[in-house]
């Protein structure tokens, strides 16, 4: 067991800032001291930690004093302003912002696929990747080992939990609306999103592809050390409240089979295979709500291609997407 | 214009039947009589077309003296039963079940790709092709002439419509239990589908796809003319009311740019393109429920194969995925 470490947490708050005080308190993390830190709105409230009452406090450049591990999950904006602050104080920094994920000097790490890239951070940064690029690569990476990933054509169905707590409450908002009557309020995505699916998530770039779409290409080819991988996404959003799924076709260098592809994930931690055609069984996101697994089901030989399977795999954002994989980097250190 | 005809609407309490009833009405069809046939159940009840009172009677093998053209919109079973007497009647059926999709003498059109089909119906039956079949081949077609279509990878984004009344009063059902703290019914699909998303529509079949996956193959395959054509395909059921989207990568025999795309579609009937990155436009189920066209957006080079492209189209599952192509077959009539 490793020596029990001082924590802070910025963005305390938020989803996956909740998020990651649940995970640290139910893996038994090894922790000495708690910080938690957010924004002069929320400072001063409380919240309870093993049983403890911790005072969140107003983030600056001096909260990291003595801190070892700084988990950063309150935009890519505080993260770029505070994350120097916190390393050169000596913490480690675990962002799960974009502001440093494509950084050559920055490791971007999903423990179970590249985990020995945490130990190498010369700037005391380790990115936490994109959410949907995480659940995918759960997928992905056991078939890679076994049968070399050559391309991936990927469409999403990404919660609302993408957006934080304002994304659940804007569709869980919509949906009382909707039901009493009331004229529906759209604050967070372009369209209402009750009884709708937006093909938007980030910002659009000079190709047509969004910021989204694109990370699962430029953070796939990272953490996967493959230079060369064609990856082509659609992301989109849907009404579900905190699990995102993934329609994926993934080409292999070698021959594959869906045999052979269940026979990848054997023991292969993170992620299980849910999949029984003939029971109707598949993963849902309503069934991975609060679980660590990526589940994989769908699996079937690619019509179009040779050496090729489709997919679908399902995992909550909140947690394996963001601050599951946070707190398992933490592990690694 | 043509000589009013003696029509019959077989289902006509269904969603689909009702809506052709609408399609009837605002195209100004020219109906010499209207029958309206549906289960023993239904018969009695009245409906009004163009301001008169019709009552609804229970469809028999006799139903069919005088009627010129059928649209049958009651399930597979109903159409293998009562189509052959229809046509044996004189009527030309147009059905809207996979019944007799993939007969080889029986036409299977979309008036805007393949309309002249119709005209050759030696068994008196003309099929209307699945709904996202339809959607997406209405997006696919001016590409295929423009460049040669060769193989489509496709993910579905599916409204409840799709299983008629009965799955849009269960998501609406559902969500109404949900903001009322009523325990949630789940009758005709296998999960929950309010806040979730399920990738299986139509039963299993043998290699792992759905029916409904195939479907996008073999009558792709067949209304455009290419027997060779790939297709691979992911379908999944969405809380959304009634419109279908459609992911789309497909790729092509020539070269191609989203310019060329666009121009594509120029002039192209029941299909329209609504794409600018630059203003966040594209389209969304919401917006294209009660809408005749198809829209197209996300338009962009696919980053994975040469000459290849992705895009988003939407389509009101309900009108063009059926009683708009059914009636738009009859006018070819």
């Amino acid at each position: 067991m490793n020596e029990p470490k001082n924590i802070a947490i910025v963005g305390a708050t938020g989803a996956v800032g909740v998020e990651m005080l649940q995970c640290l308190e139910q893996r038994n993390f090894p922790v000495k001291s708690l910080t938690l830190l957010a924004s002069a709105r929320s400072a001063g409230k409380r919240t309870v930690f093993r049983g403890e009452e911790i005072e969140i406090q107003e983030l600056t450049h001096d909260s990291f004093d003595g801190i070892e591990i700084a988990l950063f999950s309150a935009g890519g904006g505080i993260s770029k302003e505070f994350a120097p602050s916190a390393a050169k104080a000596g913490a480690v920094v675990i962002d799960n912002s974009s502001a440093f994920r494509m950084d050559e000097d920055v490791p971007l790490v999903v423990p179970e696929i590249n985990g020995a890239a945490a130990l190498d951070a010369p700037r005391g940064i380790i990115a936490n990747p994109n959410c949907s690029t995480i659940i995918t690569l759960m997928a992905l990476a056991p078939l890679h080992q076994a049968f070399g990933l050559k391309s991936v054509i990927a469409s999403t169905y990404q919660a609302v939990s993408g957006s934080g707590a304002q994304g659940i409450l804007e569709l869980e908002g919509q949906m009382t609306a909707l039901a009493t009557g009331q004229p529906v309020e759209t604050k967070v995505y372009q369209h209402q999103i009750a009884y709708n699916v937006i093909p938007e998530v980030d910002a659009f770039t000079d190709n047509g592809y969004t910021k989204e779409e694109l990370k699962m290409l430029h953070e796939g080819r990272k953490i996967l050390g493959l230079p060369e991988l064609r990856v082509s996404c659609t992301c989109v959003r849907v009404p579900v409240l905190r699990s995102h799924s993934i329609s994926v076709t993934a080409q292999f260098d070698q021959d594959v089979s869906v045999e052979a592809a269940r026979a990848a994930y054997e023991g292969k931690p993170g992620v299980a295979v849910r999949d029984s055609p003939a029971e109707r069984l598949y993963p849902v996101p309503l069934d991975t709500t609060g679980t660590d697994d990526c589940l994989v089901g769908r699996l079937r030989k690619n019509l179009v291609f040779n050496n090729a399977l489709d997919l679908w795999v399902v995992g909550d954002q909140v947690r394996k997407g963001a601050a599951l994989n946070a707190v398992q980097i933490a592990e690694l250190l």
